[in-house]
């Protein structure tokens, strides 16, 4: 049974090494390092095989997922010699990819038209290949955070708004692609810090539709390792007095941050963990610089200033250099693996129990990875009897 | 109901800030920041009040406590106020302690006269303050790994040796502690690398009589942060290629240690915890180097090497500053009150529900600090029903 | 003879150091650690002796010296016993310290009036005190840069403008402070990065006047080390690719430089290193963020990103943790005793020479750190024949 | 004019990345980046062009340098395309490689007979490729320290013991190498802190044939930063308390060096900077560990710990991560046209002049990498005039 994978920001650099490695997976050529859902807790979870997965997406870029590979390849990221070897794969996938909504967000006429022919793309995809189910995932860039509008406030308000010619503007990229997915019947997650299906019109209408949607911003870095030492701190009845933590980025991520709108919705989710896990705003904050030149690459450095017993003041610091599409590329699997199960079970609406996967998780305010982790096993391991 | 806490090691720093800093406590001049024992999760558990705390201890070192604790403010350990506010209490503990064995770690006869000593000396200190329990808690230097002999096999062959003045040797010094806190009718916790309770023979008397152990090895600093950071890789399938510890250390710590043999000791035990979590040994290893100009004060680096999908080759680096007798302190509290818990509830023998204060910890191969915490709530929670 | 040192900001933290160090040197309980004025190359240059010196200045602030200090060694800066050793030569200095300019910069009426005002202070110090000569030091806040004025083209524009009452906000603080130092008679320096002496019409007035200045802004920290590294790898012929700098900052320095004009103008002197020795723009930047808890600590983090034969890629990184103010405070004393060398020996405008001290030396295009030392060698051994 | 490199080592990673780099540049495909001899300042000094030299050496190691270079294109140290790019060069380099000594050191009888046989290889070369000057450079692996033997002292009593069959070992390798260049009428360039020509005797021969020597140990990563950061500390007054090293190598360097005897002769080499430029022994030490997975590369973390004025005690912390061998051949290049140079100028005996390459410079105790590099130039633009 396959499962269709469709990609919004299909030929960006993550969604490159997720079918590059997906396919190298298959072809025995790489192991599935960084890959949670193959993990032996879900031995037994019936998740979608990688074989059975297919991908397509929506990118207005016209340099295809080949050239693309072979750009992450001279970056260090991706083997030399994957490229050729996958070749099939990416031609197959690049095949599958949509123009969708051009670089100013907008088609021309009504945002419900534009939303219909996402919603269709969408729509061929899963006849053209067959696929039982298609989860779509945003791993576009960062949009800066959306105008807010009063038909945000319901689905009877912003159904009609979407009709209104006046109102083109009124849903940012990532939710006309959330409010495509769901028209197309398709469960939607963000793996960006954008507004996606997070408004509470859209909300309400997956919920409606018995449609899942989880996000946002994929925990691939920095922000994963805050997420176990916060906790420690806490465990410790260590006193947090200032976190630091400064970002410096390279390639389109670093570019598109660059832009002081964006970065906030960026800093907002990242800011969000430290808040809510040691209870209260902490001194310091998170700061993203670009460095072009890092290119793939992002080197985080983090201080953290604490205070012991006796009033000792103490520091951590942390030095974080990884590559951003490499980390990000088989959480977008895992996440549709488990998102496709969701689907199948009848989960609809949002998923706090993916939260494991996000630096800003929907419906929860769970921030602690190990807590995060029993949780998503005890939901995957439930779902497996309840398939449609 | 006063507990008694009797400090081998009495007169260290870390003696010296666990006195200092209660009597602080109590004082309302500190906070309990880093006080495991004070957090909400315990509220309800019956531990000793820190209040009813008494201290007393062996150290043949003839400078007194508040001399000490003077050293310790002028290093910026202990605030400048705080010797002359808990004067009195420094005065106290200081009248509570007895040389115990020499340095060279031997009195003269046999081994059995000496453990006589000292259990003599813990059962007056007992006798003397009106303590119903006194947990014995070893601070002192580490010590290089203990000669095998055949009689550390079984309590027959060592009580036998004993005896014996040719076996005078048969035990380190912190076995002979251990062995006299057992003696007198005490729990005994070891919260150095030093071989302590942990032998067979010991081991065998405990369980006998009744009387709980735990250690080895305080979990204060850089292995503290490694016992976060390696479920973090296991939990995101994120293969860890090579670990590299380097430890400063300064202070006696740091001039202990400059004997290979003792290193050895430490060695062992902070590397126990990667082995066991990321299931095999992994290249890099821990060092440790003394640099005395550091003194109360403690810095590691630790360098990862992982893998992540694609193969692609990240790393992360920490660096820890902190001070290890403000880090030790509390846990020597926390450890004095759990075990005398455990104590008036019938816990006998080694204690591995105190993994979470631990490096190597006893009877446990469980060294991920979120589940350790789990246990070790469930367990004291567990032992609340139960009193003597 | 003795040699006044007039501190604009004279009760602030860097002030506070300077005058209880010099006290503390002078009454043998420190060392003369940090001061490049007392190394050997500088044996035979007749500079005024620390013995010598005399403190006053401008502070609006009403906290005491005493008080600044306490609050010095409370954090760690200043050894506990030194307020109290010091005590008579702080409530000396503090009894000569006069509000200047009020918290809004200006005072009624023209800023002639107000700089008359201020040159007046200056010189009832020089009579009470029979220094022979006064260095006027601006150890005040970080400025926003000053707002362009037609008539600081020029003396003869500027001298005009000064007694409009409608241009009473023609010059910022600093260069208010710098007129009244040149009114006065004195030689001028700016430790910070405020505009001070830097217009062309106070250029014209001190070189007309045959008055010293220096400037601008202490190289203490991240700029120092920059400054020995950058020339390393233009030495080894290595390509620097990006190089991010970010300064985390607490105490009053912080606060001032969360404000991001004036951030700005901290920003442009830190940056102006690395362009003018690498010889164009890098990718990067520095970046400053504030976090109060530091207190009077600072540590910076470098990221740089070089490329090597081959095209081999690689990073140096580096943390240095510094306290600014007892960095500072030998410098301002350094800077005090040469420019009281080069008044006395005849020099007039800018000084070129004394480029090693600063982060944005004024008439110097040199930041090389080994260049900029010959330059100061060369330069006070060749005015020591040459006294007025 | 062609000038001949000799080296020692000559399938290693230094020596691949030095023939395919000069390919590379020569081909227009590289730049010269991280080339010391082709910086402005040595412009008109009359150096043999790279696309003079010609390569060979010993090494019995049979996989030849083609294989060799396409590993470090695996490696990620040379550009992917480079090794078909130059695969000619390779191999003109590879046929000149001859086996030397085997991996024990030594061959069959005496050491004479050895040295004669080396010697014979490198005049043969210079035969073959008709070579004007031939410059043999040690790039071999550390030695440990030389067995000390009073036949060391003079280079009669040397002379005599080369011929005694009982003295076969009567020098390590690297000096059997060195005696050959002399015989072969070459000068020797140590790049290793092997012993090679620094024994008293073949200081002596080395005068008294009028060829010149240099050495020791390249100074390619961690030691180049503490040539410019030592100084830093002295010109400031600032008092360095602690300077701990810790360098962590893979690779062959990182096996070699896992023999704590090689270990020894390599720290010996690392730590006489610090102890020289310092003014004395420092606290800390310089620490190898090996970690294979680093591969070609290597990371080094320094803590220093220093104190200012007011006895204000601060830290400066580096981590450098070099790849060695990308940073060792472009000075292996210098020092062959640096030699050459000297050589043709009829230098002889040690040349101090060359401190700049080196970590243990010979007949030198400069250690100031700018005052070094002063020494060069000087030096360099001395001997155009002189040629033979």
């Amino acid at each position: 049974m396959r499962t269709g994978v469709w990609l919004v920001g299909g030929r960006g650099s993550v969604a490159a090494a997720t079918v590059a490695g997906t396919a190298g997976v298959r072809a025995g050529a790489l192991p599935a390092t960084g890959l949670v859902s193959e993990l032996p807790a879900f031995r037994d979870v019936p998740l979608p095989a990688l074989d059975d997965l297919v991908f397509g997406g929506h990118d207005p870029a016209t340099e295809g997922l080949v050239k693309r590979v072979e750009r992450l390849a001279a970056d260090g990221v991706v083997p030399h010699g994957l490229p050729a070897l996958v070749r099939t794969d990416l031609e197959a996938a690049d095949a599958e990819i949509r123009p969708g909504l051009t670089g100013t967000g907008r088609t021309a006429g009504t945002a419900d038209a534009a939303v219909d022919a996402l919603a269709a793309d969408i729509a061929d995809f899963r006849r053209r290949t067959g696929a039982a189910d298609v989860v779509v995932i945003n791993v576009a860039s960062t949009e800066p955070p959306a105008r807010p509008h009063p038909a945000h406030a319901s689905w009877e308000l912003l159904g009609a708004a979407l009709h209104r010619p006046d109102d083109a503007g009124v849903l940012p990229p990532s939710s006309l692609y959330a409010c495509a997915a769901l028209r197309a019947g398709c469960p939607f997650v963000d793996f960006t810090p954008s507004t996606g299906a997070r408004l509470p019109a859209l909300d309400e209408l997956a919920r409606r539709q018995g449609l899942a949607y989880a996000g946002s911003d994929g925990k691939t870095g920095e922000t994963l390792v805050k997420s176990v030492l916060a906790p420690m701190f806490a465990l410790r009845a260590l006193s947090v007095r200032s976190w630091s933590g400064t970002n410096l980025l390279g390639g389109g991520d670093g570019a598109a941050l660059a832009d002081p709108r964006r970065a906030a919705a960026k800093i907002r989710s990242k800011d969000r963990l430290l808040r809510e896990q040691l209870g209260g705003p902490v001194q310091g904050g998170v700061h993203i610089h670009e460095v072009p030149d890092l290119g793939e690459w992002k080197t985080a450095w983090d201080h953290i200033g604490f205070e012991g017993f006796l009033g000792a003041r103490m520091t951590l610091q942390f030095v974080w250099q990884g590559c951003d599409s490499a980390l990000a590329a088989p959480l977008v699997l895992d996440l549709a693996r488990f998102t496709a199960l969701a689907h199948r079970s009848g989960v609809g609406g949002p998923v706090p129990e993916l939260g494991f996967f996000f630096k800003d998780p929907v419906a929860s305010a769970e921030h602690d990875l190990n807590r995060q982790f029993d949780e998503l096993v005890t939901w995957a391991r439930g779902l497996s009897g309840a398939h449609r």
